[in-house]
């Protein structure tokens, strides 16, 4: 947990343009679950993995992206406290109330980041009616289907000014910031962030454009799992962007692929654990290629593409 | 990190029969690294992905076991913080000068446990001559070897009354607890306990002799290196306790086995992310055995000797 | 294939005690599909990665144990061949009409071995409605279910007089003895006999009584699916015997469990690539342990059980 | 093994540019061990699984590319009857004498394919001074070394006239051809053919011009050791061609890769069990680059390049 009782991503609202589809996708091949929908329509998903009420929120709209991610925190009081906190930075908070939208979770506070993207806070959100087990658990109850998701993992956004996304994070929320790419010049040009000793709970790349999300990532136990995870890729006819293969980034294993709305997603095992003293690892962005694409050694080109 | 300021535990000095043997045991075998030798002959050894300037030292003595374990916090303040608290807690607390016995370590306080362990804390250490790389680095740069084990991880402690080292841990190093057994009475019979997202730092298990280790474990990549830990360990005739298999408890995945001092190791991989939210997992006391070694099914006698 | 026109064991009829539980685990856990039902009531089973109409047949019986098994050729010529050299070597040979008791299959021959087990032989059988695809072919077609098992692949009978079945096999029926275990006296005590590369197709270990079946064996993709077998059989209270281990004869990784009747059951993936001209491997018999269960170093006493 | 008496490919010998950095390459990187050199500078390389004395040679010249190629018979009467064979298939064949510039190799019979290549037979080699233990044999002594590479595997080669050599294959060595691609007016584009239960010994593809390869193959355990091989490339900048991936054609895991020379090398791990009696796999040239590249999902352009 941050040092500001951020626990994690636990929530993030995507766009998409064929509903049933996208659904599918996540369901049949990433092998999330359905949860519920709600009364507009949207669908609530979550990993067999996660014990909260959902994780993943998809929405009809008339084009894909990201709508807004929501970060979990320990209490009711750490909420408040984040409150003043994000005021006193600078960004203006708005309320959610109780299960006004999102079915299960109680009231979340909002704010628009300097890279155009709305991010919530939310203490309290109700268990999962399937959740794993508590009292002499096994490992999983019906066996994991598909690819295997265990749980949303983190998130890669896109927008100007990244330097005080991150300096938000850290300071306001308490992250920490494993890795970072910089210009010759000194320019943030991507940085990795995290609450957690996951090497990233969240990530951000420097782009003109405001608001844009580059993938949405989904943990796989392993290497193999990543494997497996390509079979089905290849077998159901996914659209694959990159891998299988390593970010030195972080050292997980990695697939980019697209849902059927053309929103990218990741599948991500492994991955070293990130401590808060360990120095902070730094990439001369001419080595980014490298860095995030260690098998290709270089820069696979539409990395950079937000959309297909 | 923990809430408060607890980082992970960083330091174990074990005591051993025949240091040669055993200094052999650890590098060649498991595949740490020797990094130094005191003046008074103990032999301070690292994982290949460890950045601090030791985490494991060897002392040569006429019984096998643990001689103490440190923790490292985040910050000189928080020691200061933490002693107090240990203080009021009721352990007294002694103070260990900065390289007196640990070559690169700063200040350290140490306290008792109740249950016969001594611990301390620190938040000064060297970084490692030979440590991870840090700009634009290479996932390794020498390969791995042996059992490619790549960090210490946790220990399992045995000694009586561990609820109040339990109590410890939550009220006064801030770790929380992600799994518990219990007596049908509701008696600790042990506790799974970590100030991370590892699901365990550190574990005690309910037993009448005081001090005692069951083992101490290093981190591996995954249930693919356990395999080929098991290869190193017929090939080379390491007596082997229990595995490969796979604990419920925490969800990874293990082999215990023994130095040549009669040191219980453990290799372990994976593990579930452990979040402070998380409902606390419990196990019947008749469930243990299932719960330690999932794929037997039930208690291998020798879990509860603590030496061969 | 074998010098003499064998191919491998294609067919192996089991007697269990509780036909519609067995069926269950072969199915649900082990992840074979039932092909069909015969008239007298017994299952025909197969791996979702074999072509031909089935591998596995389940007879109620009063007793758990081995009917009889059959070894696929390469033609009706080799079947009218080999029945000749049968004869030669001194075994009475008896004709099974085509589709008699086994649907799909042509006619088969038979004959007892000095082991007491009775063995077949066929040429002709029919393709599974199911089989893996063959224009363009993805990897499968369904996702694997349960333990992931791809194909029957081999069986360990118990028996008098193995030197003499061992030699059947070779001389007649043209395979090869890759691995040998001998007494100091250079009497046999088990081996390992394969007509293709796969290290093993069949093999024997010497037992004073006649028929008996140790094992029979299913293929799985590699270690990590022997991981996901283990996990199964956890999460389903399957009857463990030994492993996850390893054999360091045929190398192969591996877990010995029980069918809810009390036949052996063996999860097996990898061995070498066995070549007719490499150098016949030699066991000693006081190693026998460790070339059996190379993470165990010793003989796990249950091996010499063939029932529960 | 073959109908014919052909066991495997168990000699290749390439021409490489930079001798010293390639043999470097293939030692260092790959795993494989130096046998030995010969009086005019070859150097003779083998894997540590392999019992001949040697299975690559690397001979300097000016440009990069295959000599020739040797597939091991089971017995000197085999390489009589062979001679004769393919004489009658229209093949001049020329002898080479014992050990005359293969060291430890007794003597050889040669020919020239369609496509250009020449191949070789021979029974006799001797045994390699290190190899797999045979006595109660560990699954290997000293730890396999960087990508860990077991043995020579296949090989891929270009050349006119295909379905010429398939035929002498199949006609004259008794191999069987597990999977095609064909043109629309049916004809041949591509082959894969075996002696063995191993889906490929080698593959042709139609290319204009003669006795090009597209790759020389290294087998690996598994997925995972891929990914290893993947991280070896990675860290010693290795020049990466493809993967890692997965061809559905024969369903191997796979990374294709360039030594210092320009030669492309494969890793290549798992693949079906081939039997001859299983349909024949066929591949339409449009979904070729999927039957190679099943994760990939087509053609990647530089696959139809023999040299960078």
């Amino acid at each position: 947990m941050g040092l500001n009782g951020v626990i994690r991503p636990g929530l993030i609202q995507m766009k998409v343009l064929d509903l049933d589809k996208t659904v599918k996708h996540y369901t049949d091949v990433l092998g999330l679950n359905e949860v519920c929908r709600t009364e507009d329509g949207r669908v609530c998903l979550k990993g067999y993995d996660e014990f909260d009420h959902h994780s993943l929120v998809l929405r009809q709209a008339d084009e894909a992206g990201f709508d807004y991610a929501a970060l979990k925190v320990d209490s009711d009081a750490t909420l408040d406290c984040l409150e003043k906190k994000i005021e006193a930075f600078g960004y203006k908070v708005d309320h959610v109330l109780p299960e006004s939208n999102q079915p299960g979770f109680g009231r979340r506070i909002g704010f628009r980041l300097c890279t155009g993207h709305r991010l919530e806070l939310y203490a309290d959100v109700k268990q999962a009616s399937q959740h794993p087990e508590i009292l002499n658990p096994n490992i999983w109850t019906t066996p994991p289907r598909g690819m295997r998701c265990q749980r949303f993992d983190h998130m890669l956004l896109y927008g100007p000014n990244i330097s005080e996304a991150e300096r938000f994070c850290v300071e306001v929320l308490g992250m920490f910031v494993p890795e970072v790419c910089n210009t010759p010049d000194g320019k943030r040009v991507a940085t990795w962030i995290t609450g957690s000793n996951k090497p990233h709970d969240l990530a951000f790349v420097e782009f003109d454009q405001p608001g844009k999300i580059h993938h949405l990532a989904f943990f796989l136990q392993d290497w193999h799992d990543v494997g497996n995870a390509a079979d089905h890729m290849a077998v159901n006819h996914v659209k694959r962007d990159v891998g299988p293969t390593r970010h030195a980034i972080t050292r997980g294993h990695t697939i980019y692929f697209w849902d059927p709305s053309g929103n990218r997603n990741e599948v991500y095992a492994g991955g070293y654990t990130a401590y808060p003293d360990n120095p902070q690892r730094v990439w001369d962005v001419e080595q980014l290629g490298r860095g995030l694409f260690y098998y290709e050694g270089e820069l696979i080109p539409s990395f950079l593409s937000v959309f297909t």
